[in-house]
């Protein structure tokens, strides 16, 4: 099977690493960035470099596309009429819907659109260097079909998510983007405003605050230093879903702070009991 | 010098670790929870264990107390008239203008207080076993200092720190409370808030959300496995700097949000390449 790659940034090199690792001819890869391209190609990570769509479309029986989530409608339309009757193009897109909306019904009747997210880290780096092997092992691989979504294709995309040990999973892409738009996107909104919050108080106490801060602020806004365009992609695709836990952590907050300022002893530790219960059973080892 | 360390967790066994592997006698330790001395006698982190206060006060010139913040004070209370002349108390809690306006004014004439907090990760552990050494080597240990607070005092204190590796730095206490209000507190208030959010979210949309986390939130979340009972304390002893740190941290979040809905792309990318700028520069290696 011949593999395609768009994009070979963090997400599009660590995709080729682990087919290259699962023993999959090492796949086409297509950049607009000349300079990742010949980063790629040093690494050894394709068997051929491309700036056009069409061209690795040509070459491939299915197509990842790791780009930023504004920029996939227009590169599905436009590998969709280079690529082989039967080809698949999927995605590992953090908005669903979005996408689905712009493509559903403009794609040539043998071409097969999967939406696709797997779920890993929060990537910080850029670039083909920035990639790791092994990052899928063990986490989620959402697909989310339509119902009208060829089986087929789905079946072909579960099978490779599954060949670099993903943990593939089916939802509606509504669910989806409900669901990522709080665990994911929502995070990054607070680690974002977190190290604005920062800067504004740094300038009202004339110390840098940020100096003082232990594991909690750290870890909180890890992922704050991640992409502007791309976050900004998501934010704007995604807005609705993100605004429903906006709000429903924004209520869970401010009810905590009302706990405290109330001096409301018995309730403020029965909140935090409560979550610190959860959080010690929900993740393991993490 | 005779060191004394009151309630032998996670921090106090971090001290006492470190405190050993800097050539000091081992401490004498006390705490009301017979399990952690026996524990802590097993791992041989002292000289000698009580359960009595004014045991460990006679025999130490320098007591840390290492207590949820609340209880501090009557600890300091109770350890001072049972000190020698000289004798020297700090502590490593979280909040310090709510204990120096409790015991001010109220310890013996040749006994000195010393207000400290070591900023280190956020403890998830309990009991001596959860102690670590190295904890404290690069790391902010803060004093904070009245005009009044007797100098010698606090340069005993800060060459114990210096010892151990720890960074010391000196600040009033009401500009410690606001700082780490907001780079420790309010990112509690968050961890717990998240999970809470999580679970209304889990139980709203029939699927457990946290299932398809990635890293944002496992790591936003991680010290959320807090003890609620120190969480609590500290909550109820700092909560009008932890509200400034809150309303600010609010009116970002409501700021980021509104780009969002609005569509607002430039000022969106601005407000999130500038949040990206400042994390990538802030923190070292972290």
């Amino acid at each position: 099977m011949n593999i395609g790659i768009v994009g070979i940034g963090c997400m599009g090199s660590s995709l080729a690493r682990d087919f290259i690792a699962a023993g999959f001819t090492r796949p086409h890869i297509c950049d607009t960035n000349s300079v990742f391209l010949k980063d790629a190609e040093a690494l050894g990570l394709g068997q051929s470099y491309t700036a056009d769509l069409t061209v690795l479309a040509a070459k491939s029986d299915i197509v990842f596309i790791c780009a930023p989530v504004m920029a996939i409608p227009a590169i599905i339309r436009t590998l969709a009429p280079a690529m082989k009757a039967g080809g698949i193009i999927t995605d590992v897109g953090s908005v669903k819907t979005f996408i689905l909306d712009v493509v559903e019904g403009d794609l040539p009747e043998n071409i097969h659109y999967i939406p696709a997210h797997p779920v890993t880290f929060g990537t910080i780096g850029t670039g083909p260097q920035s990639g790791r092997e092994g990052v899928f092992k063990g986490r989620k691989f959402i697909i989310t079909p339509r119902e009208t979504t060829n089986r087929t294709a789905v079946e072909t995309v579960a099978h490779l998510a599954c060949t670099i040990g993903a943990n593939v999973v089916e939802m509606p892409p509504e669910q989806h983007d409900r669901i990522l738009g709080f665990t994911s996107h929502l995070s990054h909104v607070i680690a974002f405003s977190a190290m604005r919050a920062a800067d504004n108080l740094s300038n009202a106490l004339g110390e840098n605050v940020v100096d003082y801060a232990g594991g909690s602020f750290k870890d909180m806004t890890r992922v704050a230093a991640s992409d502007a365009r791309m976050w900004r992609d998501i934010f704007l695709c995604n807005r609705a879903q993100i605004k429903d836990g906006f709000d429903v952590m924004l209520t869970e907050m401010q009810a905590l702070n009302t706990l405290m300022q109330n001096g409301d002893e018995k309730e403020l530790e029965d909140f935090i009991t409560e979550a610190s219960n959860r959080r010690k059973t929900c993740f393991e080892r993490e």
